[in-house]
């Protein structure tokens, strides 16, 4: 047993870096010359990769805290299950680079809106991680509302039980995003930001006794 | 809702690696020999465009924690405006890197002053961040003010919104930044180092009922 | 003397930090085209670095919050070793690149179970930072069970003094890894991972008066 | 006016993530082969650079949370002198490659202990940033004796008053490591390496009136 505050404080650090890291993603167009604005225009995949996956780890934090917020003990498997969660979102910058590289190859070539058969496998494995968390959350949550105990004393541990499917919607939409990555990666990545903003705007709730926090 | 703590604590944690990363954007010469020295004294864009960033960063993060020390009460509008003005934030290590780029290709076949076209789109791009930092920080204080609630019970509500136009400064000054790089590139750089020791020197004040804190 | 809360939150980020920067290891394939697929599936070795030292960390970072959770003093001594310790958590981003690189090299000209000469070598060079990391945390669980008085008052000194060979089993273990490194550096690493998980599910105790915590 | 504790989280954040970013100065070596094991042996400038300003950051982050665990209020002056300091720490991971890039290139055309004479130049470059720190933490420590009122109650403010120049000492010792960097890199670099752990070892103590902490 370990108190959830330092798993907290971890998993903040851990947000913080990753999101922050996403900077690293986008190059400084080198020799440029005169052509500086034309070559940082180029550069969009890059910027567009970068503003996404922000808003993603920024509302992956949000959804971590409001739930750990109501966490008071932490077990093993939850502490493992949080690891697990982290591993997808420390490889997130990666993600973004690989989407940024490969939309950028699409552009010549092939038509923007299909993109080369690179872009689409680039934004299929992106949205594989967003899969790959929903999975995690999923299973954090279940382990949550399952155990009960895990829960601070303002929780209705009876109703949070019956949101057990709570993050399930995400079970559902992400892998359809890797679907759709095929498609049209562009349109793949501009739902993933869509998604984000719509989650940072509709925050999830949590079933509580009274109205405190 | 959610409390002013953890949306401080993570972003003092973006703030602290953002400012830290920029030290990635200075580059250890490459086989100098003999010309170390020679080629450490080239390297003067890069030392610049670190202490100014460094500067500017450590400002931004004065007066986003004199705010948010007023902050109580975080709603979803709030949270959504503090990870824009984040995005911002964390971009800053790459506009550094970008400055100190084009501003040592101005120092060859162009006076130093004026700078190279590139140097001038650079340093532009530079400013319009600063732009944006002053627009999102703006939206914010107004956002603030306007609803009151969210402000601790220190916070003469009225008073505040009185200021509610404070940080509109920024949004007459950072734009004529924008202007002065396309006239001189490291003048428009020892400008935003000088607005950085202005603002450290001068902080903002937040209208009180009594001296707390 | 000094307080532990302040040597805790600095160790946290450091630890944060490393294990994000574990992901500055994985390069994106450049020019991959349609060959995209085929050349991220080359790249195992890099993953399986990064998920390993990622488990790896995060399990060091359980143990050092659950011994740091009981002290309540920290003496010169005990400062000095939780930075010797830190010192070997932060190369671990280097030697998980080393052994990607060199686990991937041992792909070509050789059997993949047996690997290059080279990735022996980096795996070997991956173990020693473990003994390392055994050898530091075994001092400092001594120091803290030979003095005593840094202990907090939940902890029972003389309980906690016969458990001083409490990490003695890594300096078996981890010099085994170090052998089985020139057997095969893949199940090596195998071993890594599997050890990390093993300690995630079977944390550590350490005696106590009573429960609390 | 601002509470030191958000300077003190900020602060150690930016000496975690610098402290953990000296991994970056040292690379793997690109396709060494069979001869991975000389190749690693050739980095040993790396290896010192590293170890040296690891022990350095982390010695003066001891420093720096012992001064501030006394400091109860922050003025502007405080926090800039602050700011300033943190310039010099955020920019060592860069000295620390500069160093172990220039020792690396003495060890060839020129005998180990004299080194290169950019190994001198890069050396000194490393020892003025020590230089430079012990002038702001000796700044930073005058205006807190001077000023009084912005330590905590437990401070003997006359007894402070006579330590003003307390750091005085290493304004004297490390512009002789610069002087030593042109006689001998590598012992400059070693002298830099037994300063650390004699700080380490020899934490500077503070004038309180009672033995509180």
């Amino acid at each position: 047993m370990n108190d959830s505050g330092r798993v907290e404080a971890f998993s903040d650090g851990v947000f913080a870096v990753a999101i922050t890291l996403l900077i690293l993603e986008i190059k400084v167009p080198a020799e440029a010359g005169d052509q500086l604005l034309r070559e940082l225009g180029h550069q969009w995949p890059s910027y567009a990769a970068y503003v996404v996956t922000f808003l993603v780890i920024g509302i992956m934090w949000v959804n971590h805290h409001t739930v750990f917020g109501f966490v008071e003990r932490v077990d093993r498997t939850l502490l493992f299950l949080n690891l697990l969660l982290l591993l997808g979102v420390v490889a997130l910058p990666w993600a973004a680079s690989l989407v940024a590289e490969y939309l950028a190859e699409g552009q010549e070539g092939s038509s923007l809106l299909h993109g080369s058969d690179a872009a689409h496998i680039a934004m299929a494995v992106y949205g594989s991680f967003m899969v790959y968390h929903a999975v995690v959350f999923q299973a954090l949550w279940m382990h949550l509302t399952k155990t009960g105990h895990l829960f601070d004393s303002r929780i209705d541990t009876e109703a949070a039980r019956r949101t057990r499917w709570r993050f399930g919607l995400g079970l559902i939409i992400y892998p359809c995003t890797v679907a759709l990555a095929f498609v049209s990666a562009p349109l793949a990545l501009a739902l993933h930001g869509g998604l984000a903003v719509y989650y940072a705007l509709n925050q999830i709730s949590v079933p509580v006794h009274d109205t405190a926090s």
